[in-house]
């Protein structure tokens, strides 16, 4: 990048917030049972300050943290939460401002996204009232979940800081995906929602994230952007070196209009949108569930180019179709090298089994020591670079548990299906969610803790690993 | 179709299959605890027989019904199951011929699936000692699943019978599908596992189930089928009345190979395949949960044409992702019409909410009876086939419990998505597969109960909405 170009470049500084001291939230709502100055509250190492007008006794609240006016609070204020009447914001932002509160969050909609021309005034004066001296989240925004500093706008958020930072307009999608993270066995860095994005937008947030030490994976839901801000985007992604996965909505006649009236934005034109994400090597991921998963992948191996795998099944047919789905994504299943069948071979000892690429294990993958040999085989050929593991999910059912299946056979799987790290190859099991749910979820858990990403079904999964393997092969070419 | 083409057709008679009375299982194993005999008795109305050259107990098993060959029993046998080493395969069939045996399962492997010409003539010679006058499932095939008649090969099977058949070769994906029909809430009429099909194939079975009363859904799962077979399957196609769903192993090319190893089967040209599919207006799908989340579909709610859909969510940035994934598969969100449009934004009364489709719910969905107002309007409006309506995961945690989530609110929502069957238009729920599965398991249960199929993953489904309304589009052509 060029001195001139990056001396272009338009992005508002907010580094600050890696050090927010102190937090007030503005407008707690009785209705709400204060709930979002309770969250703001719960967690945070600082003060949390609830300001409103009248209201001096909160339940459960210090009494001495309530103030009048954030202009009144005896400390500075890095960070406030605004939930007043949308009448109100602009008279909270002056008190803002005048404070000298570096960040907020407008949590108020019906502004550009209403549509109407008073609402669009209205946000435009928001961002005159700030002075560029507040930056702001929002309006229609839930702002900032910051897990390692415990600031949070929802109860119930995990408490756990992680390396993934995600930036999304909709709250909703945020609340889901939040959530979702102790599931997915995922933990996030910080979680922006921008809403209508007045002041902070896409770019900015990007930006922050691609600096930001804390964060290593970057996970965008974009709805739009304004056209004089794609010239800053281009810049910042070409000095950006973290995985981008963006999950772009509007991108459908219908969608692009439903996206106008949820944040006020132009989603563009879909083609446009698919041609510079892949000139900027950002993944593309078409649902929140991918977005989410590719995140999985990423975080617990890295991003990896997955040209050759092999496969494993306990049903033959079933192996059969994992290689269709695979080849249909561009992963190859290819024979072993010879010197690994021949090793394979002296292994498989029943009929009707098969010791080829798929390898089709039927009840030999009962045999408690049976899988991690043969993983350990197949991942020690310098021609694989990971495997796939169908586990049928009945074989969890007690008939297996009374003779074969046990504690042991359970610890030897989860110490198989770990091999991966070692190899530093990744291994992907699939149990379907079909039987026994209890059992399945410990299973899954058990793998969590050693990062082993299992899934439900291939079609979750297997586009998503060509999309990392394109995107490590892109970064290589850079 | 004409008299002549008619002629030609090529296809054993099963028909007897409805009938059978009485079950024998040759070669139980002792090794194996006896676990396919016992089986094939657990649920059997009539007399199941154990044959074995020298067994004479077998722990919990009436002495009586066991012989040392099967031309010993004193009663007609319709149906043997035979589990004998493959050497011994041959004399058995003899026996069965001689005893008038109408159809029999063999179980053993390494015949043509073994690539040799040894197995490869041994196949052939099975074929000559059946003399047409025993029908033959495999040999390497688990044969036949009845839950009406209580035929079962393995334990554990669900005993409720439903109208779903299912033939595979291979009996890994059985189990896989036939485990998983509790969880699916779907049932099966019958289930056929015909292995290296030397006899019975794909063509004799489609023709048995397209004309077998107790069978609505035809679901297969086939790696190849032999050549001079295609134009049988042609003239059956044509007769064909009811959906039938594919799923076809080996097209890639390593799946190919695969399949050969498995069951012998020549998998042919993939683009030919799905060009023969379009043609006799099959449906094909990738992966065998999506086989069996058709016949959900299917069996809930009809063969179904959806050009257009409501869409109700939570977060506003979610319904614009389902209205992108819907259009991108065909499924247009299209605005309801003014008289909708009137009635739904008298109902809608919360800041930042959208009565237009999609539909933002936001808190609103939290008012007990609102989903179910909102319902009963979209649904009425002609220009909408159905609705898609996206419920996080996160509402079923004790935070809506508290205030909002109680049993009536349980109540209520079941029967507004229920409303699909009052209208004639499908309903489908996503609850995404994030928080409190245990909530989530009964809440989909429940849905199971009002034959609702609910989903976690919008991918898991809507390309499966447009399969569907193909399939109807075409049949209306025919």
């Amino acid at each position: 990048m060029t001195e001139q170009s990056s001396s272009r470049l338009n992005i508002k500084d907010i580094s600050f917030i890696n050090n927010i001291k102190s937090v007030a939230v503005i407008g707690p709502s009785k209705k709400r049972n204060y709930s979002f100055l309770r969250s703001h509250a719960a967690d945070f190492k600082g003060n949390v300050y609830a300001v409103h007008p009248i209201v001096k006794k909160i339940p459960d609240y210090d009494p001495n943290k309530i103030f009048p006016s954030v202009r009144e609070i005896p400390e500075n204020i890095d960070y406030a939460w605004i939930s007043v009447a949308r009448s109100q914001v602009l008279k909270v932002i002056d008190d803002c401002v005048a404070k000298g509160v570096k960040l907020i969050t407008i949590f108020a909609s019906e502004f550009s996204d209403s549509g109407t021309e008073e609402g669009i005034e209205l946000e435009r004066k928001l961002l005159r009232r700030a002075k560029h001296k507040v930056r702001i989240l929002g309006p229609n925004g839930m702002g900032l979940f910051y897990p390692k500093l415990g600031i949070a706008w929802r109860p119930g958020f995990p408490t756990t800081a992680g390396n993934i930072g995600f930036i999304a307009q909709s709250g909703g999608m945020c609340n889901i995906a939040i959530y979702g993270a102790s599931a997915l066995g995922i933990n996030y860095s910080k979680v922006f929602s921008f809403g209508n994005g007045v002041d902070l937008d896409i770019v900015d947030l990007v930006y922050f994230l691609s600096k930001d030490p804390e964060t290593s994976i970057i996970l965008c839901y974009l709805e739009g952007i304004k056209e004089n801000r794609i010239d800053d985007l281009k810049l910042i992604l070409k000095q950006n070196e973290k995985p981008i996965v963006v999950l772009k909505g509007g991108k459908s006649k219908s969608g692009s209009i439903a996206a106008k009236t949820h944040t006020a934005s132009i989603s563009g034109d879909s083609q446009l949108w698919t041609a510079f994400f892949k000139q900027n090597n950002i993944i593309e991921v078409d649902s929140l569930e991918q977005l989410l998963n590719i995140a999985r992948l990423i975080d617990y191996y890295g991003v990896f180019d997955l040209k050759n795998v092999a496969v494993c099944s306990v049903s033959g047919g079933y192996g059969v179709v994992l290689v269709d789905i695979l080849e249909n994504y561009g992963v190859k299943v290819p024979p072993f090298s010879s010197d690994t069948q021949k090793k394979l071979s002296s292994k498989f000892f029943m009929p009707g089994t098969s010791p080829k690429n798929p390898l089709d294990l039927a009840a030999h993958f009962f045999f408690e020591n049976f899988v991690h040999c043969i993983v350990e085989i197949a991942l020690s050929d310098t021609n694989i670079d990971g495997l796939i593991i169908d586990m049928p999910s009945f074989y969890l059912t007690p008939i297996f548990s009374r003779s074969r299946y046990n504690q042991s056979f359970e610890t030897k799987m989860i110490e198989s299906l770990s091999l991966g790290h070692k190899y530093n190859k990744p291994i992907i099991p699939i149990i379907q969610r079909l039987n026994r749910p209890k059992d399945r979820e410990r299973v899954y858990n058990k793998l969590v803790e050693k990062k082993v990403p299992m899934f439900g079904d291939p079609l979750e999964f297997i586009p998503l690993l060509c999309k990392i393997s394109e995107y490590k092969r892109k970064q290589k070419e850079r």
